[in-house]
């Protein structure tokens, strides 16, 4: 007779109730002008190539658990030793780990709308999270911030789906007046923005997290890292997988890292096509958010002038159609008339507003 | 005025308490003989090479999420479809995935001695840990397992550090009489024992975890997999990061697993190569546990006899002035006096042999 286990049951009461993260789509086959998960559309430096490929003759040995040579680099590019740096197997790793060390009663915080993984790392540990809601004008709100009295508060800067950037100034604001952890998610911040990593030394309450997946265009890698206090980065490394980055990661990141001077051309590429693309929303009479980050959140109008979810749905419907991915944000008011579109090549963008024109005939 | 935050007082009180797991010394440096963390001494499928190139050109993009190219591939091998398998970012991610969905109070059990990192995962998750210790034959006490009242039991078969495998038999016992779910940690079973895999059928309340990290070589890379019901899959799904795998390692790891002649040549020569090492520590008149792993348990002993953790402490410190690094576990009455050495090539198992003789004629 079969033995039964009822796993749902068998579940931790929040695990029963959790949600898991749903990625934007990743299309398997050809064809696709994928504008819909904020990657870069240029490789990353031809340096990596090689460092995989001399790892990859050394994969029957474990990596170097601390991932060093990569602490070592990233903390003197910020004048810090690699006491002050973790490195994550994605920065969403290291939300992870933030979580899991920091936060208890009464829960963590995030703003509305941001990232949408903060509500799935702090329900994966069974903690709730309280909203901070913004207004159209998606500018901070510093005392709902502190009032929330969280452990931990994860503030998206630049902004996510949003683009919006936030004057260091509010971010010091909020350091100074609020109690617990800050983690700034710095994700977008070579885009633009001003990183708060100039804060670190007099704000011992501040963890910066960044990844690898944008700027660097290593999403396909899955390296973040993060930035803090030795006493935070202690803390995190408890609870890290000893070995939570493999050989290659390691090597790629690194050479990625080091090659300052492509980097800062593909960053300077994104953001100048950006900038044109922003340019052509703004002449179809589109209200776009300003962007410091690699994509765009705009809000999508027929040529009758009408907007709103089903006016965005409708645009997304008709883009994929065409094979062109972009995300749209249904669930919430200041969200569901919007469209993010990511930056791609200056080419695919050429297709995207293409479609867009050819849609606005039909709407 | 600099504002403070001591993060281990704000820590979660378990994280304040908890100790990270110790890997084994990874010497950077060139010259060692590496016997230490049980890698396997060959490299991985030639294959490999191959399909860590075509990612490596893909690596702006985000990898495919569910791994379901392996997931496809190792539930067909095993005759399963997808929703049986998950994939984890190493096997130690896949415990800390148990641990989380299904250990609650009275908490998780493991026998004594075991892997270390039981204590570590559950940790962790602030849950305490039974623990069911053997004697010195090293059988399985299948009525201690059931009375921990364990939400989750972590069995590894063959066991570490000793090697000893377990009969299927005692296995089901403990799947028949025991309430909670039984973890069958196979990262050794390639190289001797018999899988539980067939027992999964009849028993839900069982999943087997399993590693590329020994017997496919592929340390470096961090991957391991895990065989359960499609309802225990679906909850671990739950709390796993959304991209836990890079490309390269879901790359690599499939191109492992295909080549079956390869992973058999391999396994061979290792199991081949330590029936040798064994009989020339049993001329030795050193007692070693039967190992079916890709390491042999033994108990030094000195030209005059002497053992105990003394002497294999005097052992440890020899060979690794040698440049030949081996494992001793000194913390438990039932493994002090004994060293652990992983399976090298025939020529670094004559180097570890030929010090073993010079270390006798110095004991």
């Amino acid at each position: 007779m079969k033995k039964c286990f009822n796993a749902r049951e068998r579940a931790l009461a929040h695990i029963q109730d959790l949600h898991a993260y749903v990625p934007g789509e990743q299309p398997q086959g050809e064809g696709w002008v994928k504008l819909n998960t904020n990657e870069n559309p240029y490789p990353p430096s031809p340096n990596v190539v090689d460092a995989a490929g001399a790892e990859v003759q050394l994969l029957r040995k474990y990596p170097e658990p601390q991932s060093i040579q990569l602490r070592d680099a990233i903390g003197q590019r910020f004048g810090f030793d690699s006491s002050h740096v973790i490195i994550g197997n994605g920065s969403d790793n290291i939300l992870d780990l933030i979580t899991r060390c920091f936060v208890g009663e009464p829960g963590a915080g995030h703003t509305v709308p941001s990232y949408s993984l903060y509500p799935v790392v702090t329900g994966m540990s069974g903690q709730s999270l309280s909203d901070v809601e913004f207004d159209r004008s998606m500018r901070l709100d510093v005392d709902a911030i502190v009032s929330t009295e969280a452990k931990v508060f994860f503030l998206t800067n630049p902004n996510a789906p949003t683009g919006v950037a936030f004057d260091l100034s509010e971010i010091e604001s909020v350091l100074k007046a609020f109690d617990g952890l800050l983690v700034v998610d710095e994700a977008y911040i070579d885009f633009g923005g001003s990183s708060a990593v100039s804060l670190l030394n007099n704000y011992e309450n501040l963890i910066i997290v960044r990844t690898f997946s944008k700027s660097y265009s290593l999403a396909g890698m899955r390296v973040g890292f993060a930035l803090a206090s030795p006493g935070i980065i202690g803390m995190l490394d408890r609870v890290r997988d000893a070995y939570n980055l493999d050989r290659v990661a390691q090597a790629t990141a690194l050479a990625a890292f080091k090659d300052e001077a492509y980097f800062e051309e593909q960053r300077q590429r994104v953001i100048a096509t950006r900038e044109r693309v922003r340019q052509k929303l703004d002449q179809l009479g589109w209200f776009t958010y300003p962007s410091a980050a690699n994509f765009l959140f705009t809000e999508a109008r027929t040529a009758s002038g009408a907007s709103g979810a089903a006016v965005a749905e409708s645009l997304f419907d008709y883009l994929k159609s065409k094979k062109i991915l972009i995300r749209y944000f249904p669930s919430h008011p200041l969200t569901c008339a919007f469209i993010r579109v990511s930056i791609g090549t200056d080419a695919e963008m050429e297709v995207f507003l293409t479609a867009v024109e050819s849609w606005l005939k039909n709407a």
